[in-house]
């Protein structure tokens, strides 16, 4: 595929022989196998996605099991290393190994490229380890020139026909090979501004938009010729029309297509690392446009929003594949093929069958019917919902297609959330104005201001939710899509771009909607005589496809009705029974407990509904701001002398055991992980000058005094200033009360007969000696406190690792600590020097600038942070073997940084109680993979 | 020492001769070693410091070249580490090694303990591995009883003598042993009460104070009496009357006073493991006090505060050792000593030289005189300022007692910046009112408030300089004379506590100073007529020992006068000879470099003059503060889009193009660190209402504009916030602009014929890409103006390492970065969580509770942040295997820090201009041992 070779190429027919017969001689040297074929001869199979793509390695697997594939081959992603490695060129090698597979692909076909009788025909296709849909460039069509169109023409019988596929060959090849695009300066595609234009030349009177199909052949011939001329004009040069030029033009542009903007920005967001590189698959040409016997269509073996099991998808009769993923015309459902094309559709339903017996999961295919012959393109795991997900692996496992731990991994952890998310509200939709009914593509509930632009989206998003409204959508509305709670569109089916990806994201979708007028120009929706302008609201329920005037109210879901409200009952709800038995393999599987982040019993009773095995993280400040205590906690702080402050803190003591009380009965014998007093003092004091006037009025204090303390501790950087134990140490008698109230309500609710495992824990130690201090004071305490109640409960005391010197001498610190918790909330703030509250005005733009893989305040930043971590639980083992560990930072529920957990020994997370059941099947995966 | 022995010990002769035929049968069993002897038969040396401390170590080896040693013992460290190890026990073995040691004493001077006719008397005393003088306790006169003291009596043949004896070891020990100390409720020492009102009675006319010598034997006997009731009444205990009892009790009241508050106090000051412990003396009595042919002393081989080659000190007839130490009469010079007792001088001059020649440093010697006969009782290296330490080592050299090595290491490095510190001005001192004349014990000039009590002296340092102005001080007065700028004391000679500790610590000090009258009651000095309330300024020159009324100009020490303001011969100046010697050889010994830290030509002149070998951190923001050319840069911040932000750049690049022009030349060649702008952006911006409207007149904008900004930028954690190269990412034209004027100035001064070594500085990187990102737009620029200027400069670009997460990636940072700087003023911050700014409020608290050794924002947390400068050196390494490595924090010029700094493999370190010399001798220091 070498620049230089190029000249050489040319000569088609004359070459190819010649390359045919070195192929022996390339494989006795053993040289390094690059290019890999599928049809009659395969050699790849499924298991070789990382050499093959999943695209590559499926067309290799589907040849293997005998459905009907039209031959090709794939070139290995490690050529798309090598060329970004290598300054954009390729191995030796690779145009031999290319020449022998067309070889291959010729003689199986009884066709040749370039031929003028017969001539091979091809597809030129992107495929990534993992699916990247819409996000790779694609040439259909290849080996077209004006002789070989010709024969085409010939052989199909179809002289219109062929030429169309010459228009949109150079259509294609134009754009992604020689970048003629849309320049800024114009509104439209350059080439569909050409059509438009021949259009109204040649019907000069018609109003609206004129069929393509009413383009004559030899008018499609003028287009192709114009065309070309535009092509020349952009590009300075002539369109090739030597086959191999084309093909080695097809394959460097898909693989220059791996670094577009769109193909990042893409990756960014799934986590997929670039070294990985795409495969090219080369293909022979199969037809879906021949005519009414011929079509295009997208397949599911199961519904991918419901998860039901039927034969679903779409199709376009007289088409090819794109049109139907592009959603500019609307599909037909798959199943109406068993009355337009019954014999294909026959074979469709055995295909259907064969294919999930073989891959054992649902699989999201693309076929053409050429003539009524059925050709299968590709096929691969289908994308789905959170609640087909959940689906899906149930059923599967109850059709002993998978077995249960197979289930567990086949529910993306982060879609789990899905199925928590709320509905609308019966009532309120029952009352709403429903505007008409579109597919229903993403199911859930949303409600938005109506954007009708990704940029406009991603802006408006910042205030509120957003529903991105469009015609169709297109991988430059990404962002858009990121940033808004729903997507509606117009046009395209249940497979078109749009529902695609927002079910991958977990979007509420409906597309297809027909009824919408959408008028980017003057960004408002015409809908049964209404208008919406950009800006109002409208809300749409994805699980129906309904479109509703204005915001609608939402109601939880199946499964929080049963679990949380207890208002459904479980038997009625099968969203619940599939739910609650892959939550039980997740017990099963699992080696680290789940617990929550919680300070109220409701929030316990809630987590322990999800399956919490305690807490692992109780925050006692947010108790001091509950109704009067607040003016307890003020006078300890405004106190400037030990006796005042004792006089306070006992005022808050009742609360304390009151509260404490309340959470260990809720936990029901579960540990419960009880944090000191944390944040600087400041934050308990009221700032503005007529809060600390009633303050100075409550307590009987100068309002100056006031003014003074809350200058006094006012510090430049709080994070890290007098905070976390080092208010412990500065006023011991705060962790004294703290102490006594936490063992006191312990001994209380064991005498009710209740099991208590509190683990009290120490915040911001830094230094082995803080946490010996303060453990020395909190066995002091129970001491008294066991002695004067004359019954003991059994302790923990441990601490947080949460700031980088604590993990380097954790090893110190846990020959006092009997468990650790890593906070990773501050530990990410103080081992990036970033503070979360003021990281808005640049994090963004690092993650544009891909400084940052993702938000590290979201998933734990395992390069860095993580290796502290790893440090931390290395050390703390050394001297204490058996200690516990956890997290209880925002980490805690992000399935990722839970499998990094995993992976590091910790024995718990902890996360908010909505969060649980993610934690709980991201814990299960981890163990079982 | 086992308490259960007790009951036997106490009949003491009896026991004596079986404990001695033991020794034998102890030694051949090979049981441990706790106890050494010294004297006619000595068993340890010099080189045993740590095992038997510092006193017990240098008295065998006094002993063992010949020296009038009285014998004794040393009971080692390894026995003090027992004791703590085991809940203050003893090794079983102990008391049988001990009961041998004392035979061994009572063979040699035909004396026994407890006998009734000749008894050995004791003195127990504590030795550390590192002198802490008077830091622990002492008892003198062990073995005296109502039986005994009659002997001691018949045996000097002066009866009063041998009562005032046995009065001072019930007072000794009662404090030390039987816990009799002062109670809250009293003024005075309860045994000194008793003297005062003994007093009274028998003179009761006597006004004023009346000598102890007019205090007849049977009046001393009734004091005994007293004494005893006394410690009865207090402690419920009979005094003990059995010799080896007192023994048991003394060594036991020694090693407990190794964990005493002054002891700890006094370690943490200087950095002395708890784990050392101390070893105990335990040594026959000889008597400084048995008339005026006695007497004890003090003294020098060289003068400890000049260091002038004299034999120094001084001594009291009839005296024992602690009247001179204690300060409260005041001894005479010891040259005295050659018309009062010619004998004993002539042999301590002996002794002087003898000490010198082998132990090859200026020695501190205790010697007792009784009778006309020397006894050498201690030898220790002499404390010494900065100024006497400098002088020693380069004349000892000269007078070839010690290689040029060995003085590298003689001088402390953090007294160095002793002899740059200022004296008082000529002119100044001329004009100011001279009040009186003390003792020159500490040298150097300190003005500051009178304070008259170490409590209200720390207080009130942290308002402005204080003189802590004292009768005599002890070690309760420690903290307080660290906080005080000098120490004037009234009473006391150059070796009395205020002068022993002054010297080390390097305060000025005038002692002994006679014509001062103070009365702590009053808070009053008078001198002269003249009376001085606590809170007046007094000044004190510790050079001459003048004390003036007020406060004092001061001027630059002699070496200052020679390196910077060039107004000095150096052929006049004996210090700064010394000066120049001492850092010739540490040029010849170092490895490391020492840059630094400085911002104008002027600072960079000053460094040089003091041997800096480039700058290691140039920090540019502090350019945009000077004259106008804040309003450009506030102008830049204000502006909200890039052109209006490049305008503003436009107007700052000549002022920092001509700043670096004047660096670079003066530099001369050496290479320049160069930061980029580093601070948030919000510090150059007014925060007063006022400020900000004149702003906005200035800028022609509105006033809410400015206030809207300022807003904007307001962040909670500046520390942790939009700073650091993340102002250079969000705005790379601020980044371009300073590269700019770098690289521009560079080849200007090339141009000139001077060589130029720009290094270019990115501060705050924590994650590789944003060092890439920066590092291409320096590259970018340095090619524009390379093009434009028609010549090239070479530079490096490197980064800081001073977040924890960049010492952790060290590895994929140094790929892009040519150098690493440890910014270790932030990376302490972040690996301990703690803002520098806000740590007041605790860390003075964490010092007493010992939690931090000394403060990390002084010397490198070793344990902490060390930890991540090894990893960050081993890493960055591991990538680029010369990669330039140095620290530019504070820490750069301190020597705990500089060693730490050589030890991990650092190029260089950086520090303040008048650090460089304290930096180059640490880093010599370094290298030799």
């Amino acid at each position: 595929m070498a620049q230089k070779k190029k000249s050489k190429t040319s000569k088609t027919k004359s070459t190819v022989k010649s390359a045919s017969s070195t192929m022996n001689k390339a494989s006795k040297s053993k040289v390094h196998k690059y290019v890999y074929d599928f049809g009659k001869k395969t050699d790849g199979d499924a298991k070789q996605r990382e050499l093959l793509g999943g695209k590559g390695a499926n067309l290799a697997e589907m040849a293997k099991i005998g459905l009907p594939v039209p031959p090709g081959f794939t070139i290995s992603t490690e050529v798309c290393t090598y060329f970004y490695k290598n300054n954009k060129k390729y191995p030796k090698v690779l145009d031999q190994q290319i020449r022998n597979s067309v070889g291959i692909m010729e003689k199986q076909l009884g066709k040749k490229l370039g031929d003028i009788k017969k001539p091979l025909l091809l597809s030129v296709r992107s495929g990534a380890r993992d699916s990247m849909p819409g996000m790779m460039d694609t040439i259909l069509n290849l080996g077209l020139n004006d002789e070989t169109v010709e024969a085409l023409a010939l052989a199909s019988g179809n002289s219109r026909f062929a030429w169309d596929c010459y228009r949109r060959f150079i259509q294609m090849y134009g754009d992604v090979v020689m970048g003629v695009q849309k320049l800024p300066s114009e509104d439209h595609d350059p080439f569909e501004a050409i059509i438009e234009d021949f259009k109204k030349e040649i019907f000069p009177k018609e109003k609206g938009e004129v069929d393509d199909s009413r383009i004559t052949t030899d008018q499609m011939k003028e287009l192709v010729s114009r065309f070309k001329a535009l092509v020349k004009k952009r590009s300075g040069k002539d369109f090739p029309t030597c086959p191999w030029e084309q093909l080695e033009g097809s394959v460097g542009a898909v693989f220059s297509s791996w670094m577009n903007d769109r193909a990042i920005v893409y990756r960014r967001k799934y986590g997929i690392p670039a070294e990985w590189g795409t495969a090219v698959n080369v293909q022979a040409m199969v037809f879906g446009n021949t005519g009414k016997k011929s079509g295009s269509g997208v397949g599911f073996t199961r519904d991918p929003a419901s998860g039901e099991k039927v034969l679903y998808g779409e199709f376009l009769t007289d088409a090819q594949g794109e049109d139907v993923v592009a959603g500019v015309r609307t599909p037909q459902p798959v199943a109406k093929l068993k009355r337009v094309l019954p014999k294909p559709f026959k074979e469709l339903v055995a295909v259907q069958k064969k294919l999930e017996k073989h891959f054992k999961d649902m699989q999201d295919f693309e076929f053409t019917i050429e003539d009524e012959k059925l050709y299968m393109l590709q096929t691969r795991n289908g994308k789905r919902t959170g609640l087909a997900a959940v689906r899906i692996a149930t059923e599967m496992v109850k059709e002993k297609l998978i077995d249960w731990k197979t289930a567990i991994k086949r529910v993306p952890a982060e879609q789990l959330d899905q199925v928590l998310a709320p509905v609308f509200d019966t009532a309120a939709q029952k009352s709403a104005k429903k505007l008409c009914k579109g597919l229903p593509a993403g199911p859930g509930a949303a409600s938005g201001k109506i954007c009708m632009n990704a940029e406009r989206a991603v802006e408006a998003a910042k205030k509120g939710p957003v529903l991105l409204v469009r015609q169709e959508t297109s991988p430059e509305d990404l962002r858009g899509m990121i940033a808004a709670e729903g997507i509606l569109t117009a046009r395209g089916g249940v497979s078109s771009h749009a529902a695609l990806v927002a079910r991958q994201m977990g979007k509420v979708c409906v597309c297809g909607a027909a009824d919408l007028d959408i008028d980017y120009k003057s960004r408002t929706v015409k809908v049964n005589g209404s208008t919406y302008k950009e800006g109002d609201y409208l809300s749409i329920n994805g699980t129906t496809g309904e479109i509703f005037a204005g915001e609608l109210k939402t109601a939880p879901s199946e499964i929080i009705q049963v679990l949380i409200d207890k208002k459904l009952d479980p038997k009625k709800s099968r969203d619940y029974k599939n739910f609650s038995q892959l939550m039980d393999w997740c017990e099963k599987a699992t080696k680290m407990n789940v617990r929550t982040n919680a300070d109220s019993p409701s929030q316990v009773a809630n987590a322990i509904a999800f399956g919490a095995s305690g807490i692992g993280l109780c925050r006692t400040e947010h108790m001091f701001f509950e109704g009067n205590r607040i003016d307890a906690m003020r006078q300890m702080i405004l106190a400037d002398n030990e006796v005042d402050r004792r006089k306070a803190l006992k005022k808050l003591l009742p609360y304390q055991r009151r509260d404490f009380q309340g959470i260990f009965k809720a936990l029901e014998g579960r540990p419960a992980t009880i944090r000191l007093l944390d944040p600087p003092l400041h934050e308990f004091l009221p700032h503005d000058q007529a809060a600390q006037r009633d303050l100075a009025k409550k307590l009987g204090v100068s309002l100056a005094s006031i003014k003074k303390r809350v200058e006094d501790l006012h510090e430049f950087n709080p994070m890290l200033g007098h905070r976390g134990c080092r208010l412990g140490i500065s006023y011991s008698e705060i962790t004294e009360m703290q102490a006594q109230a936490i063992l006191e309500a312990a001994i209380l609710v064991q005498k009710s007969g209740i099991e208590v495992n509190p683990e009290i824990m120490v915040p911001l130690v830094g230094f082995p000696r803080e946490l010996e201090i303060q453990v020395e004071v909190i066995h002091e305490t129970a001491k008294k406190v066991f002695t004067a109640k004359g019954e003991k409960v059994k302790y923990l005391v441990g601490t947080m690792i949460e700031i980088p010197r604590a993990a380097l001498v954790a090893d110190e610190i846990a020959k006092t600590a009997q468990f650790f918790s890593f906070g990773t909330n501050d530990l990410t703030q103080t081992t990036m020097g970033m503070s979360r509250d003021d990281s808005g005005s640049f994090l963004p733009n690092y993650t544009e600038l891909d400084i940052v893989d993702a938000n590290p305040f979201a998933s734990v930043d395992q390069s860095g942070v993580g290796q502290l971590m790893e440090i931390g639980v290395k050390r703390g083992k050394s001297s204490r073997r058996g200690i516990k560990l956890g997290i209880c930072g925002e980490h805690g529920g992000d399935p990722k940084s839970v499998e990094f957990c995993h992976k590091i020994g910790l024995n718990y997370v902890s996360c908010s109680p909505f969060r649980v059941p993610t934690a709980r099947l991201a814990a299960a995966q981890a163990a079982v993979s």
